[in-house]
């Protein structure tokens, strides 16, 4: 992996990333010259015991401009600046203009908020604003890969961020404002619920039974072979028996880790194809852009958090053709999810898909 | 409040309440004599820690009907018969014909899921299809709050039941099927995770200061001054100031109680003026029926609870005129919610509204 570091002129930082040797050939550019003024602050929430993040400078934020602008492609008219340079590289990360978190975000006034500190990042997984992340080729896909990797490394070094998450949000339905193929980052100087709540619970497995949580997943679902969608020996996806989505898939390594940078370079290759596929066959089951969250799931940092079990979760928003799935009165008012199909008929589905190359 | 108890050819219960004396003047009325064969199960998400409801009949679930089949509606035509009969009633209540939860759920085979047992009902606020929540008298809406009250005691009767879920989900950008007024109830043979987490923390503050968590944030609120959107001294409405979705609104009572069922009369009538000035405030903020989802928080039942506020979540969907708030990366990765705009000045918008009396 080839990677380069950047200062935007207006202070925020980029990388660029590439399979082969980076080449620059236009001026480091930025959208406006204008440093944002983000004064991100927490609150607490007596109630749901977890963090509310306020960024009152997001609410000006770049909403599905017209085709002519696009942000995250690379600087075509210097005269009408986007986020990238021109050049060769394959994948791009920079700190987002509009952040909910800020490592340097200044201590507010009063005693409601403390500073919102943490980062949020972009990742712009290709040069082409057309694409999808599973029309990259298996090795970029990878590059992908060792790219949150190295983002997760950077964070932690940082010493204050106690969880990052990678995580992709796909289609208008879903409210994404940019169609450029890209996902964003979000790191956190605290665990989150979600995160806390897995590390309580993989490490009470561990306690149990003195294996980790992820070694007797992957080997009850081979055992069952009811809902792996593939499985390439070092990495498998599978519908989770416990889906709260119709098509929930999750991406796994078959070796428990609880890193992205702990994966061998054959690993994450495994893990990269199956990951390309699932994707692929959620796009390929209605003949439609699947619209839906990606979420990469990593062991807390800076902190004990043993037996985490890295992995993918993709939550496709489509239950049926044309029907979306919502989250309504029990998701968000008790936390638990209703879902119409058995995860073991919606891998057959899943499993039966074909054309999965079609262009989409 | 006036009531009375049906049985539906399908062999669902059917209670129809009234300010009045009731009069039913048709037969009891089901869209189908077919008893609909549910065998809803629960499975345990093990990172999660939360059970997730499957429900494979409900696939088959009434979608947008034409406006000529109203199965809320009183049945007009015999021949297309809907879920209510003719006759002077105000409000229905029924068992949703398509249920997450049961309470004869039989046991399933194999050892992944148990038996989904519960309850789902629907709850019909108006016999006119076109009217809001809102629409509906101030005594109408307390007529609701008894309701609500009603169905909470007479589920907590079963000895089964742990927590009643009562919420509305409107709009058709978040999923909602039916126009016609209506919410839902959902009960759960347990405590589920926002619940939980509700008593744990209120507990924790009861425990720590000795006041109840509400009247330690009534008071603040009143003495900040800042978030209030009406105060008729036993109930109020305010945006609270960790809110998670931009105008999000919540109804309390002055007095810290538990349970709907512990409002005085006049109280619930308070409570019910407050509620329908916020739903209006709402609407008219942006001149559209907001989307919103409404959820009532009422404390475990059949186990020990004290101290648990009652209180009404709203939840409206539009952060600005036009533009959704998802639930993306970092709300379901993560389970933090990220906010473009300050509470405070959220309320000052909502208290600002003028025209609340429009007809939208």
């Amino acid at each position: 992996m080839f990677q380069q570091d950047f200062t935007k002129p207006d202070g925020r930082k980029l990388t660029l990333y590439g399979l082969q040797p980076l080449e620059v050939t236009s001026e480091i550019p930025s959208p406006s010259n204008e440093p944002v003024d983000a004064r991100p602050v927490m609150r607490w929430h007596p109630l749901r015991g977890e963090w509310v993040m306020y960024a009152a400078h997001r609410l000006g934020r770049t909403f599905l401009p017209p085709p002519e602008y696009n942000p995250l492609a690379p600087t075509s008219d210097p005269e009408h600046p986007t986020e990238l340079p021109r050049g060769n590289y394959d994948l791009a990360v920079f700190d987002n203009r509009f952040p909910s978190l800020k490592l340097t975000a200044p201590e507010p006034e009063g005693d409601l908020s403390r500073a919102g500190v943490g980062a949020c990042e972009v990742v712009v997984f290709s040069q082409s604003a057309a694409g999808r992340l599973s029309d990259l080729s298996d090795e970029q896909v990878s590059l992908l890969l060792s790219v949150w990797a190295d983002r997760t490394t950077r964070l932690t070094a940082s010493g204050v961020i106690k969880s990052v998450l990678c995580f992709e949000n796909r289609g208008v339905e879903v409210g994404v404002t940019l169609h450029h193929p890209h996902g964003q980052i979000y790191a956190y100087d605290h665990i989150p619920p979600v995160q806390a709540r897995m590390l309580e619970m993989t490490a009470k497995h561990q306690a149990e039974t003195g294996r980790p949580w992820l070694t007797d997943f992957v080997q009850a679902e081979r055992e069952a072979a009811l809902r792996v969608l593939r499985d390439d020996g070092e990495a498998l996806s599978v519908v989770p028996p416990f889906a709260r989505y119709t098509y929930e898939t999750w991406i796994l390594p078959a070796r428990p880790v609880s890193l992205l940078s702990e994966l061998t370079d054959s690993e994450r290759l495994a893990f990269a194809r199956v990951f390309k596929d699932a994707l692929l066959r959620l796009d390929a089951l209605f003949g439609v852009r699947m619209p839906y969250l990606m979420t990469v799931h990593q062991a807390p940092v800076n902190t004990e958090s043993s037996g985490f079990p890295l992995h993918i979760e993709l939550y496709p928003y489509l239950r049926a053709a044309g029907r979306m799935k919502y989250l309504a009165g029990t998701e968000q008012g008790a936390g638990e999810f209703a879902n119409d199909k058995f995860p073991e008929v919606a891998a057959q589905e899943l499993r039966a898909v074909q054309n999965l190359e079609a262009k989409l």
